[in-house]
């Protein structure tokens, strides 16, 4: 496996295996690998000719009060991950290569920004935007793979793709859960393990909306009820908002019709985590 | 020379081309094309082995009480230049394929942006960056060209390309200018025949600016009072700015030590007009 650090040695592999009719699939992560992204790695070590493994803790996503510094960055472990895996080219740009002195450019994509995530975290989704469409430049991957896990940044990169003719195909992969339903994160590790066991819980929430709308309940407010009286349960997690949406639009929903999404978000102690799960309605 | 409308068709025809190593040229217009338009696709010909130029009247980087519904469009004359000229594609997307229903993603190259024609345009130079990354995207070309009439914009466009990672070299190629001095632009026609003749006196005002700092004037207050007279003789330009600035950053200088941009904009009756001219001082 190659460990590549700057932009023009990435976009030169990049561009020497496309002159071959290569297939590059390409995963950006920031790091601290878990199963979630295995998995992501996996799918598109099996659909790519050659693949990329982006490896960047991205600041301009993190907001001035958020875990930027003590974000994990196990990177030994991470590349040890990637070579299992058969990743060709772990790209591991400085913030230096990301941001030199002078950068200024930002996007934005305002509909999928600005709720949910987006109120909670103002700059994040730009951030976002803006570091994927650089990526995407460094890269240029013919499809890169996402994780349904963070909902809202899987939509806002497909509007961002659509929207900029970016030309990478986006792959939404379902998200990778512990045994008890956590969904994996790298954020986990914060949790204490009595906070860990009791995280559990905003996926049994999100999980009694779910059955509340297979069982035929079609009112938004009431699906949002039977996830909020299973949150009750636990008081220590603080919810930060949970909600029916439209999956591709992420309005909230006041009937269900067809397929929506549930999201949460919520607070243990210090620590955030977000979840989301996508119901049809049995019919 | 091939018509190309659809986004899909464009971006197959260059994929094509790049993978038998062809080097593509774009020169991106409004169309109304004139003798500046035609030096830029001389300069893209001569360059590159395959050759596209766009024509889209881009209403995001029109204000809403701009000229964006009387702006020229004189389609059969603008692809008869390109045939002359030897363009092979001529890329003419509709309004609904460069912004279909849903689109909502915007670029920001703030530095560069808010001042200048930045100010007296609020929106313009995001709808040039915006619709810049997309037909970058759509065209996927190696090499773009800019004339140097627009400084700013090629300046943002510089500096969103290196931001953006987009891989796509900027070329910049100087204004061409009728007998007299006046800068080719596709706003001339709406001057009358007086309009028309008193027009030049802004390049006069700029030539009178340059050949202070070649006489050794340094202070940025001297050069621009030296522009400022010639276009007193001319009371019905309205002058909007006359600044002596950075070619890089567009910072107005108070000293002139290298290299300086000189740039303008005045109104005559309904008509906004700019100019600008690229001055070093002798020694």
């Amino acid at each position: 496996m190659k460990i590549i650090r700057s932009s023009p040695a990435m976009t030169a592999w990049s561009e020497t295996l496309r002159l071959q009719g290569v297939t590059i699939g390409f995963v950006p992560t920031m790091g601290a690998l878990h199963e979630g992204h295995r998995s992501l790695i996996r799918a598109a070590r099996l659909r790519c000719d050659a693949l990329a493994v982006s490896i960047f803790v991205n600041p301009t996503q993190f907001g001035p009060r958020e875990d930027l510094a003590k974000y994990p960055r196990p990177i030994a472990r991470d590349r040890a991950l990637c070579r299992t895996e058969g990743v060709d080219v772990c790209f591991e740009p400085t913030v230096e290569v990301m941001y030199p002195s002078g950068f200024q450019t930002t996007v934005t994509v305002p509909t999928v920004a600005h709720r949910w995530e987006g109120e909670a975290r103002p700059h994040h989704f730009s951030g976002v935007a803006t570091v994927v469409t650089k990526l995407f430049g460094m890269v240029r991957p013919h499809i890169a793979f996402f994780g349904q896990k963070d909902f809202q940044q899987s939509a806002l990169v497909q509007q961002l793709v659509k929207d900029l003719n970016l030309g990478v195909d986006i792959v939404v992969r379902p998200t990778v859960r512990e045994p008890d339903g956590l969904a994996m994160s790298s954020r986990n590790i914060y949790l204490s393990r009595e906070e860990r066991m009791r995280a559990v819980t905003l996926y049994k929430g999100l999980r009694a909306g779910a059955e509340a709308i297979r069982s035929g309940v079609t009112s938004g407010k009431a699906v949002q009820a039977a996830m909020a009286e299973v949150m009750k349960r636990e008081p220590s997690l603080k919810t930060e908002y949970l909600a029916v949406c439209d999956p591709r639009t992420l309005d909230p929903l006041p009937t269900v019709g067809g397929k929506v999404v549930l999201l949460g978000a919520v607070r243990i102690g210090s620590v955030r985590l977000i979840d989301n799960l996508l119901v049809s309605p049995s019919r």
